[in-house]
């Protein structure tokens, strides 16, 4: 079919890609995909090819989850389940799985995705009260710990520790915990924040995540499930959503995304050996999102509206003084090789996404360009 | 992270795949996606890292249908979703989205794969009675029309076109009529024939199949729907599951599986310019399928139990005389580069998957492995 494309003969630029998801990944975990594409180790076919079933795919499966515990330093009563559907079948699945003995599902309430969640909790099953919101803030700060009242009824707590499109972050691990002592399971969709610093997973039920943030290609959702959680179900659900059916098939019940998942375990192994683990790739994270929000700040033509204890590291969205120039913006940055900086069609002005995968590089290419912009325009 | 694989400098030498799926994929399409990968036509980033609704993958999307709708002269009436979970997914999401009338599925057993949707469908709703089965025949052939009696209350008639385990494919398009004459939707699970030849779309109410045989990589499932059906969903279904809800979003409710759909797109790219279009390729897969079948019934050390009318093109089980040689015939067979012949764990023998992407030349070199192996050990 030839190389209608970018062919071999091209020399190959990499931009900066500042996309929310599905965003960029390391330059060297591509590489490798690249150079194993059509032979993996010899073997003679692409790992696409694969059988699921088969001594290869299982060790690379089986690698992937390996690196994934010891980077995220899982406890052995977790199960760790590599799934399809993204993150938001997983608002489905939640209740599904844990709902099984009655009770209601309760939310923190902190923006776009928080309410997804919640809206597909309520459509299976009605109620799903908020246990706190950040509404009254225009989702601008997170409630804090004593803001938080469960329902009598909570059979567990869900909040979104990100929000990918507000650019709100949680600084806390809340706990749930009803007035009278009683501690329900604390489950997180993570799918923006999963793998940007140390975590530590002992105070969550359940962890989800779609992939296509800071693990890998779209498609593929990690679950993170202590495992007394997995006989709570209900009967009534879609057999593949099963917590339980995908533990005891290894995430094999039908064939899973086996490409996403041999990526996925790429980029654990970047992160182990060439970042250097969880605690290095933290400190990163911490410095580009300090330089970006430190240009934002000294300037009155860039402007962040979250309080700075809730400022995501992963998402930072930011409006100009005069909205006539988000276009020139736009464009002028995507011409510098900055891309993928228009801010969620629901709430316009930028965003730049600050995933693992970005280096310091782009961050410190993108506050030049804003300063020399400004100073072109403001 | 360096090239510890097979590095870009090592040889590629690609063996010949049977492997039932994941499966081979044409050698041009990966050849393509790996010159594609870090910098797709030059934009400064993969495919994988691009949002979905983005310029680009849009393109790349709707590219994608444009091309499958050509390839299988997809009439305007039916829309086409390109979604997330395979084909097992689709056991419940048939269901959900065409029993909100009230009604009961109905179905034709012919093997392990139209089991598993029966079963899903009876956990979710119970009911689901079998129009017509092989089982007497032990699954050697598929039941006649006039075999097939649907019940009263049929909401829709469910079959799987080709068993991909048992070797087992329909030889005809069911009509799925009441005794009274009421025609019911004929819903039909494609996954391991669909583009392999010519179809008549028309006949069919749902058309699904899973990618990973004749489309591209595990992880997408692809959905080609009447319009008309949209509106017998029920209402308690997850809300990623509705085709309605797909298909008024352009299959992109939530993020899909954008690498897979456009190496699904690569992929039908190669059936319309390389392959010339599907009554091309099913003279390509008669051939494959002749030229083993041939050489199994011309030989009484091997041996297929289907009946000819029957036989799937796409995937050919066959047994050794002595099943004391199957170890030795897969050692071999790989050693000679024939790779994936051993049979579904719960049948044993060997398979030969025939798919689209399994070149001429490949059957050819594995019948004469097995001639060499039966005069050696014969």
């Amino acid at each position: 079919m030839g190389n209608k494309g970018n062919g071999g003969q091209s020399p190959i630029h990499r931009r900066y890609n500042f996309c929310a998801g599905p965003a960029a990944l390391p330059t060297a975990v591509l590489e490798r995909a690249r150079d194993e594409l059509l032979d993996y180790h010899g073997r003679g076919l692409s790992v696409m090819e694969m059988s699921h079933r088969g001594e290869d795919f299982v060790a690379i499966a089986e690698q992937a989850e390996a690196d994934l515990r010891e980077l995220l330093a899982i406890p052995d009563n977790y199960r760790v389940l590599f799934t399809q559907g993204g993150a938001s079948l997983q608002f489905a699945a939640v209740p599904y799985n844990l709902l099984g003995h009655g009770g209601s599902a309760n939310f923190l309430y902190t923006g776009i995705w928080g309410k997804k969640a919640m809206a597909e909790a309520r459509h299976l099953f009605g109620g799903a009260p908020v246990a706190a919101s950040s509404e009254a803030s225009g989702h601008t700060e997170v409630p804090r710990q004593s803001d938080i009242v469960l329902s009598d009824d909570a059979a567990y707590l869900h909040y979104t520790a990100n929000e990918t499109i507000g650019g709100l972050a949680f600084d806390y691990v809340p706990e749930a915990v009803q007035p009278d002592g009683r501690e329900v399971p604390l489950v997180c969709d993570m799918s923006s924040s999963i793998l940007s610093g140390a975590l530590d997973v002992s105070k969550f039920g359940v962890i989800y995540a779609g992939a296509q943030k800071n693990i890998g290609p779209a498609g593929l959702v990690v679950v993170i499930v202590r495992e007394d959680l997995l006989d709570r179900a209900r009967a009534d659900m879609p057999s593949l959503l099963g917590y339980k059916t995908l533990a005891e098939a290894g995430s094999m019940v039908n064939t899973p995304a086996t490409y996403s998942w041999y990526l996925a375990g790429l980029v654990f192994q970047w992160l182990k050996n060439d970042i250097g683990g969880l605690a290095a790739m933290d400190a990163i994270n911490r410095r580009k999102a300090e330089t970006l929000y430190a240009a934002i700040d000294a300037s009155d033509f860039y402007a962040n509206p979250i309080a700075r204890r809730n400022r995501s590291r992963m998402n930072i969205p930011f409006v100009l003084a005069d909205d006539r120039l988000d276009e020139p913006f736009l464009e002028e940055a995507e011409a510098a090789g900055l891309l993928n900086l228009k801010g969620h069609r629901s709430v316009g002005g930028m965003r730049a996404s600050l995933y693992n995968a970005v280096p310091e590089a782009a961050v410190e290419a993108l506050v030049d360009f804003m300063a020399d912009f400004e100073k072109r325009k403001g």
